[in-house]
């Protein structure tokens, strides 16, 4: 059964790491003896060693310990041996370029539809949806191709941001990116505000944590879905 | 001799398309008997022709003709026939991804580094760089590479903002973002703030319009560069 959380962000505005999602992540991984931690995406350009003795602070406080994938001799191995992971935040082109060239998105894949258990963070949720195409990050590495996990049957844009209506900038907004990514293609999209989360258990795909979501479906109206709504499939939820 | 305008944007908060432009519009197409419009950018989806319609509307004011390049049934013999080129703004991934499937980036660059006269408005002005990989945009489609002209020895982050204290958000600043591409190479990223433009005359590139830019270069503190400063090259500036 899927056991899958992808929330908007790690960090709530003036709050520790990943301290809102305490309950969360101890509901997850609490009777894990192992987090493999995914630390690809490296924020800031942090390394990967730093980026995982950062979570292992975080998540000593659940008793759970955490290794690095970058540590294994073998990361496919580990990924087929593990028993949960967590892939944090930071530049979603440098996470799937790294998954694609050491071929480990489809192995991720298969191990988290088994049921083991999945925690992603920002770029660690883009890479839950079926592409990487409603990132907010820069390109600042060419991935192999754009493809992610499908473990849901949307995309993500985590970090979702209304627009501002006093600011003087005349670049897009979030929601016009997001209808031009409709005029490419017609994945739905989520607009994941920070402190929401996607939990999926099994075939039941729900809309937790505090904020609605903003829902983007080619050809329709933009329309808010509140927390706490089941939505197995998207096209459902909007009947 | 190069005869090139890179501007941040095409419309300043509250004016007309293209107006804040019009002295550098007459400048660079003034006396030329028809300009070539690249529509492939698409902002908001608009078609090819809906978008060639709005900058031959904008234009008419100067007199200059504009005809769209996706009206030609050969685009490289078009560009190597036509007298000025001007690229409007929208998603640089499909700007890009165009300009390469018809082999037009190349011919685009040859023609223009013969001097004649270019306009890029935000992503036609990040083709003008080293690299699309600055860009703000969503990869919406995916390009066969990230590569464009090269027109100066830089890249430009378009519509450049500053980060807003105020705003309870922990998505990366674009600050962070440039810092992210340095970890990965060392092309310098002129953040052009909105009401700018680099203008390029032969050999001597000068920041214009409004507003200061803010220049990043790898392993430097980033620095502000006052609009009216020639730029020859970026590392001779900060010298």
């Amino acid at each position: 059964m899927k056991n899958i959380v992808l929330a908007s962000t790690s960090t709530l505005y003036g709050e520790a790491y990943l301290a809102y999602l305490a309950p969360v992540i101890r509901e997850l991984f609490g009777n894990k003896p192992e987090v493999i931690f995914i630390p690809y995406a490296r924020p800031g350009g942090i390394s990967h060693d730093d980026y995982t003795a950062r979570v292992s602070t975080a998540f000593a406080d659940f008793g759970v310990p955490v290794r690095g994938l970058h540590t294994f001799p073998d990361p496919q191995q580990a990924l087929r041996e593990g028993h949960a992971f967590f892939t944090g935040g930071g530049n979603t082109f440098l996470l799937v370029k790294q998954l694609h060239e050491l071929h480990l998105m489809d192995v991720l894949k298969q191990e988290v539809e088994k049921g083991k258990p999945y925690l992603g963070t920002s770029a660690g949720s883009n890479i839950g949806g079926i592409n990487m195409q409603t990132t907010n990050d820069m390109p600042i590495v060419y991935p192999s191709s754009f493809r992610t996990m499908g473990l849901v049957p949307f995309n993500l844009n985590p970090h979702y941001l209304d627009p501002i209506p006093s600011l003087p900038h005349m670049g897009e907004t979030r929601e016009t990116r997001i209808f031009e990514f409709h005029t490419q293609q017609n994945t739905p999209v989520i607009g994941l505000r920070e402190g929401s989360w996607i939990r999926v258990k099994g075939d039941v795909i729900t809309l937790e944590g505090t904020q609605p979501a903003r829902i983007f479906e080619q050809g329709k109206m933009p329309y808010e879905l509140e927390a706490g709504t089941v939505m197995t499939t998207i096209s459902q939820v909007h009947l």
